[in-house]
């Protein structure tokens, strides 16, 4: 998606050789007309497959699934939960996954009720890097007994290697802007 | 906004005299359909007035949020994050919130590029109780130099007094759903 990459390129702050910030945007600020338009591609990617569901997990998948949802029929979108809280069931699925930006290792929760055996489940996130969160996800809707008909990631960084994992496991795996490398402070897409 | 009192009537699980769970539709699982109604009652209550950014917090704000942007020309939103992260700048407002459900005290932090003086702010949350999270939001808010035009909470827990404390401060505040007292098991709006 050429308009992702050109606002990543504007907008991104590089650090290092491994992180790129995108929260003038997608993550703390999210510009809802340009989300709109990512949102679009999904369903664009997506045409022609069977969506039930949404699942994405908090905080930053939040606000781009919930958009996807406007061209998939205001399908319900469920986020899965880092963090327990008094009002959260005990009837989970859960499993853990490693957060690269954050360093540290989440247990992600989805309440039983909220993925049912049979359901088509679309898998949205904001970023794909090495793969954990979308791999934990695919594992709770296997858990559930639904089928995952895809993973979309608004940007990868493909050379955490996310990608080849998932696709091994058999996702099918649309990332809207693949950067291949960060060499010397810029960015290199695929 | 009747659909949602009997939405929550429906379909909300009482813990207590004073939590009342409505993740099946609100903040696990979110029902983007009737969000989209949800959202476009608050563009109802607050026609009129100016709005130049909506501000939430992660986790559950973000989703309606979002939406609620929609039914005001897709301003950008910006969630408050509750938990420090290697891509999150120094340079952030930030203020301590407590959390009635997870009973635990939050620092909540803004980058201070995205909240700009000026700027005509209308915060929207999911839940309002003690109103420490709309509080912190509004203090962030007038840190930035801007203005908060309103502050729009889905359901309210009119017995925690937070609506009060806001208007005290001068804030306008729009629950859509009051939710008076839990009294015997059952719900009594206001």
């Amino acid at each position: 998606m050429d308009a992702l990459k050109e606002r990543i390129m504007t907008d991104g702050v590089i650090i290092g050789d491994s992180v790129i910030k995108v929260d003038s945007f997608l993550n703390h600020q999210m510009d809802i007309a340009f989300l709109k338009k990512v949102a679009a591609e999904f369903a664009e990617r997506f045409k022609g497959e069977k969506v039930d569901k949404i699942l994405t997990i908090e905080a930053s998948g939040i606000g781009i699934a919930a958009l996807t949802s406007l061209y998939f029929n205001d399908v319900p979108v469920v986020f899965a939960k880092k963090h327990s809280a008094s009002n959260l069931s005990d009837d989970v699925y859960e499993t853990r996954v490693y957060s690269f930006t954050k360093q540290k290792e989440n247990i992600i929760r989805v309440d039983k009720r909220y993925i049912s055996a049979g359901e088509n489940v679309l898998i949205i996130d904001d970023f794909l890097a090495c793969g954990s969160a979308a791999m934990g996800l695919g594992e709770i809707v296997k858990m559930a007994g639904a089928k995952v008909v895809g993973i979309g990631a608004v940007i990868e960084k493909g050379f955490q290697g996310g990608h080849e994992k998932l696709v091994e496991k058999g996702y099918r795996v649309e990332s809207l802007a693949i950067i291949k490398e960060i060499k010397d402070g810029k960015l290199v897409f695929a």
